[in-house]
C-alpha cells in the first residue's frame, strides 16, 4: 500500500529532530521512489559548519548519484518550505514532487516550483511548525544565518 | 588595484583545471570578495560522488558559515553559467554579482538571477568554452548526469 503524504512526512520530521537533538536547525527531508524511502538528510550548517547541507539538498548528497530515471519518479519531502537553493536542487534534477510540512514559519521557492511544473503540497503540519517555532524563539542568529539574513 | 572580471575567472578557471585533472567534471568557482578570493570549489561529482557539490556550491562550502554582510559585498564566479541549484544558492546568500565565463555550453538561471536583481555578467571566455566543449564530447554521460538530464 501506497505510502500517505503525512506517513511521508514522518520520515522527514524524525531527521529534523535528530538534526535538533545534534544542536543544529532543525530540518529534515527524505526522498521518497517508488514507494520507498531512498535517502534522509537534515540540516548540516551547526554540524558540519555547511552553508550548502540543507535539509533538502543533504538527502540529495545522502542519495548518492542518481540517473535521471530514478529523480523523475521521487517525491521530495521536506519539513519546512523550500529555500531557493533546495528549489534550485529539486529543478536541476526534475523531481516531480514536494511535499512541505508547513510555510508558515518560512515560505520559499514553492510559486516558482509551480511555475516550473512541479507538484507542491503543504500538508501545513502542526509539529513541524511547532518545532520550527520553538527552534526560531530560541535561536534567531542561527535561523537568519541559515536563510541568508544575518 | 581592483581585480578584472577576467582575473576573477583565472581563479575560477583554475579550479575548473584542478578538477578535470582530477577526472572530474571541469567547472569551477571563486567567491571574491572585498577584491580578495575568500574561497574557489569546483564540481565534486566524480571525486565525492557528490550531487550537490557543483562548482558554485562547493565554493560556497569551502567558504564556510559567513555572515549576510559577507555575501553582500561578493562576486560568485564561474566558468559557465549556473544551474537552477547554483542559482537558487547565489539567491539564498542575495549575492549580488556574478560572473560567467561562458553560457554556450549551458544556459541556466541567469535570465532568473537578473529578475531577481542579481547582476550578471558573461565574459563568453574561449578557455571556458573549450574547456566544456572538449569535456561534453568525450564524457557525454557524465554532463549529462550532472545536469540532471540522464
Amino acid at each position: 500500500m501506497a505510502l500517505t503524504d503525512t506517513e511521508q512526512l514522518a520520515f522527514a520530521l524524525n531527521e529534523a529532530r535528530v538534526g535538533l537533538a545534534e544542536g543544529g536547525v532543525p530540518i529534515g527531508a527524505a526522498l521518497i521512489v517508488d514507494g520507498e524511502v531512498l535517502a534522509v538528510g537534515h540540516n548540516q550548517r551547526v554540524q558540519l559548519g555547511s552553508s550548502i547541507h540543507h535539509g533538502e539538498t543533504d538527502c540529495l548528497e545522502n542519495a548518492g548519484r542518481l540517473p535521471a530515471s530514478v529523480y523523475a519518479r521521487a517525491t521530495m519531502v521536506t519539513t519546512l518550505s523550500p529555500c531557493d537553493m533546495c528549489t534550485g536542487a529539486i529543478l536541476l534534477y526534475k523531481i516531480p514532487r514536494v511535499i512541505v510540512g508547513e510555510n508558515s514559519s518560512f515560505f520559499g521557492g514553492e510559486d516558482y516550483l509551480r511555475q516550473r511544473g512541479v507538484e507542491v503540497v503543504v500538508l501545513d503540519d502542526e509539529e513541524c511548525k511547532k518545532l520550527m517555532a520553538d527552534f526560531i524563539a530560541a535561536q534567531p542568529g542561527l535561523w537568519n544565518e541559515d536563510i541568508g539574513e544575518e
